[in-house]
Formats: C-alpha cells, sequence, structure tokens
C-alpha cells in the first residue's frame, strides 16, 4: 500500500511522519534541527535521519515499503540551496521529493492543503497565506522590527506600562504589581536588569500573568491583550488583501497566544469582521508535517 | 594654590580632570572603564590611575600638590557600595572625596552646579533633573524598554517603515530606499538579517541618514525626527513636573541627535513651549568632569 511521508524541519527539532493515501498516520521519526540556512548539512542529515526512521517504525506496520512521495517544510529555505536538499533526499530513499518552506507545510496541515491564510502568534508572530499558488506573508519581522501581537509583544507591553507609571508618577497598576512580584522585585527599576539579561523566550514567558489578570478584567492587561488582537487582525487583513481573496476564506491560527488567550481570540474575530466579510476560522492542533500529506496528495492522485 | 579633580567614569573610559579654585583646566587624565558595578574593583583602579595621571601633569604646571577635593561621578551607582570607592580614593590621595552619578555630574557640568533639567538623545536617550538637592529621572529605560527619540529609536523607526511599505505592498519610500542603498541590499526583507545581526549601535549609526533626508524634506523622515523631538520634550516635561519647578528653568541637551539634528531639535523646543512656561536650552559641549568642579566648589567656598 502507498504512503508518503510529511516532513516539518525547524529551529530545534525536525519530525517526520508517514500517513496513508488516507491521511492515517502511520509511523514517525525525530531528530535534530533542519533549518537549512542556520543548520546546512547537519540539517539534512537530520531531515534524512528523521525520515530514516519514519519509515522503520511505517514498516513494522506495512511490512512492506511502498512510500511514494516525500514532501517536507523546512524553516530557512530563502537563500539556501533547496535543490541539493531535495536531490539528497530522493537520492537517499529513491523517492519522489520536495522542499517548501516551514510556512507553506504549516499552512497546508491547517487548511487541509485548500488555500486560505495562517495567523500564528505564540513567543512571535507571522502571517502567511496561499491563493492559487500564490505564498503571500505579512508580519514575522521579528522582535526587534515587529512581533506586534505575540506573547513577547503582550510581556514588553507590560513592562512599558510599568516603566509609563514610573516616568509619570501614577500609583503602581495591579498589572505592575503582579510583575513585580513574579519577578521577585520590589522597585519598577529593577525590570531594567531583568529585561536586559533575560532571552526573548524568557520574556514572552510572562505573557501568561498578562492574559491571567486580563481575565480578571485588570484594565491595563485588557488593553494590551485587545491591542494584540487587533494587531493580528492587521497582518491577517494584510495577507487577505495581498492574495487578492473575495470570497470567503478559510484563517487558520496557530500558537498559544491566538488560540488560547480568550481576550486576543476574541478581539481578532471581531476586528477581522470589519475588515473580512466571510471567513471560517480554523483551530486544530495538527502536526505541520500533515501538511506534507495534502500537499504530496495533490501530486500522487493525478 | 588649591585645585579639585572632577572625575567622570562611564562604561569605556574614565576622565579626570583638575580645575583651579577660578574653573581652570590645569590638567588631566585617563585610563579604563570606571562603572562601579559593571568593572567593580577594576574601576576603582582606573579612577585611582586617572586621578593620578592627573595629578602629575596639574604638578608641572603648579608645581605644588594642593588638590584639596575630588569629586567623581560614576556610571553604575545604584547597588554599588560606593561608601567603600569613596574611601579608597580619598585614603590614596588623602583628600575629601565625593561619588556620585554620571548623570548628577553631566548634568552640574551644563547647569554651572545649578537646579535644572538635563536631556539626552544620542544612541540613547534619557532625561535628568535637580531641584533642591532632589535628583529625578525620566526615559532611560534601554533600547527594548525604551529610548524613545534617541539615534536606535530614529533609526528603528525608518527599518519599520520599510517593513510596513513591504507588508502594505506600498511602493518603496525614498528613505527605505536609501537605507538599503546604505546597507547595500536589494530587498526590504534583508533588513532582517542586519536588525538581528547587528549592536545596538550599529542601528543607531542610521539615524544620521535620517537626518539628511529629513533636511532634504523626505516626508516619513520629517515624521520620524519630529516624533522624535516629542517624545524628548515628554521625557523633559515629565522630569519638570516630578521636580515640581515653576520658574525658569534651565535644560541642558546632550548627545549628537538632539543637538545636532535640527529637525528633532526645533520639534522639541516647539513641543517643550507646550508644557513649559519658561526655559532656556543650555547646549554646550562641556566635558562632565567639570560638573566635579562645580559641586566641588560647594564644599570648598564655605
Amino acid at each position: 500500500m502507498k504512503y508518503v511521508i510529511g516532513i516539518d524541519g525547524g529551529g530545534t527539532k525536525t519530525e517526520a511522519t508517514a500517513y496513508t493515501i488516507d491521511g492515517e498516520e502511520i509511523g514517525s521519526g525525530y531528530s535534530g534541527p533542519g533549518n537549512l540556512i542556520l543548520n546546512g548539512e547537519w540539517a539534512i542529515e537530520n531531515i534524512i535521519s528523521a525520515a530514516n526512521e519514519c519509515m522503520e517504525t511505517t514498516n513494522l506496520v506495512y511490512n512492506e515499503s511502498e512510500c511514494v512521495f516525500i514532501y517536507a517544510g523546512l524553516a530557512g529555505i530563502d537563500g539556501a540551496d533547496v535543490a541539493k536538499a531535495e536531490k539528497a533526499l530522493s537520492d537517499r530513499f529513491n523517492v519522489e521529493t520536495k522542499i517548501v518552506s516551514d510556512a507553506e507545510i504549516a499552512l497546508a496541515a491547517l487548511l487541509k492543503g485548500d488555500d486560505g491564510i495562517l495567523t500564528i502568534s505564540g513567543t512571535g508572530s507571522v502571517c502567511y497565506g496561499i491563493h492559487e499558488g500564490k505564498l503571500e506573508r505579512a508580519g514575522g519581522w521579528g522582535h526587534i522590527l515587529g512581533d506586534e501581537g505575540s506573547g513577547y509583544y503582550i510581556a514588553l507591553q507590560a513592562f512599558k506600562r510599568a516603566a509609563l507609571e514610573e516616568d509619570e508618577c501614577i500609583k503602581k497598576s495591579r498589572l505592575t504589581e503582579k510583575l513585580l512580584e513574579r519577578l521577585g522585585m520590589k522597585k519598577v527599576k529593577e525590570i531594567k536588569k531583568f529585561i536586559y539579561s533575560s532571552r526573548k523566550a524568557d520574556i514572552a514567558a510572562l505573557a501568561p500573568l498578562v492574559a491571567e489578570l486580563g481575565e480578571e478584567g485588570e484594565e491595563n492587561a485588557v488593553s494590551i491583550l485587545r491591542e494584540a488582537g487587533r494587531d493580528l487582525a492587521l497582518i491577517t487583513w494584510r495577507v487577505y488583501r495581498k492574495l487578492g481573496f473575495n470570497s470567503k476564506v478559510k484563517i487558520g491560527i496557530s500558537g498559544g497566544i491566538i488560540r488560547r488567550v480568550k481576550l486576543v481570540r476574541k478581539e481578532f474575530e471581531m476586528e477581522l469582521a470589519k475588515y473580512i466579510k466571510e471567513f471560517i476560522i480554523v483551530d486544530d492542533d495538527v502536526s505541520p508535517s500533515k501538511g506534507g500529506y495534502y500537499l504530496a496528495k495533490k501530486y500522487i492522485t493525478n
């Protein structure tokens, strides 16, 4: 029986999953980083290793090896030698191979290979969309230039609010008090130490505290979270416009902030409704590797 | 003849200058970093070494050693053992010694020891003021939390403008074109590489390009520079309010952006006039060590 392997290669790990033609998961394999630009040759080794492990587990079930397509979505393909990586995979496994960006495969996973948009907000934020073969992006400029609506951005707004209260001699808000309490600090001035000695993810890790206070109605937290929702709607609208969508569109959402922080998600949908007449939100906890299955299927059903 | 030594100890160097009671410069000495928190014992050694060199050059002119006061302004005194550093200096030179922050000495240098405000905008930005012995600050939260109106902030706004044009599919502005040209890049997407591989100062180094385009009337540059001026007026107003000034106040300005970028300075003064009835801008290229002279003089004239 035929099957395809979908691969999701990111900055920290690579996942390869085998799917039957009906989309049933029948095997999987994992390895290290699969970012083509950052990890180079090592990324290719990791991708091969994950695919290899995936085939081995698959063969246990199928007792045969009829892999007909490998479809990989990798981080860092801009400027990388994609053809070389494709050849390395297809030579090794003697199977048709295609490599696209991690964005494209994640988009396909959530939208089942259909056209549409994917808005991501976790530690960072970005929006991608695909329409009639054309892929467009908005946002995704990283934490210095952008990442509006992300966990990092939300936490940073809370810290900025604390700094403003200090500069304006305003009484500390509950948001600021809780922020200091969490960091074990007494004075707002001390937040500088934390900010300038922490990594982006450590700062973003305070977004859930803002979310919690937002749920309780703390006004600063509420306003920060609503703004995040509006920012995410804005990048989504930009992609929608860039791609010239005009009918009902599927909008996938991914990442803890947009999916699970109620105030962000509610504001995102409300704001989006101002721009886009008809849309369906797709919110599934699907592995990006499944996108490889949907994309490969377009080739093998012919 | 009596003289005093003023010391300015910063993150990269320490400067010690000897002044006669009339404020005439009669000797100087230099050494490495003098940030008490960051450089610890080494900072104290550097401060002593700069003062030592300063005394030696002074003795050549005076042929006697009648230093009556050492007044130092050092970076990183918050949380540092200032008393210990003061004792080390006074023991070594057998002279009365006082250590304050680098902000206080810079303020005294520009305002000749009078009460007033100092607004700084170079790579970063901050505002300090002193009134009846009380020192207050606004801004100065660093490039992640703040630094509005600084060279870093100005350059970053230009990059953000480029990113927005890309996301909105707007024709590249002249500001964006010049920015890409300067960096030897063709596509706006490439700016990410620069931003995420550069230090704060490398990014701030593009502020003069924005200033140049602002002079030529490029509308994006003009709006970024004017906003910077307004941001600097705002932190100045906050310090003014914190200190409860109500009569005519001296406002010193320091740093290349606020002093030499015409659009920033003009907007700063115009905006400030909306908040503060009477003020005098003090714009002098005076060494912060001179602040040590003004402050020491208050002790020795008694």
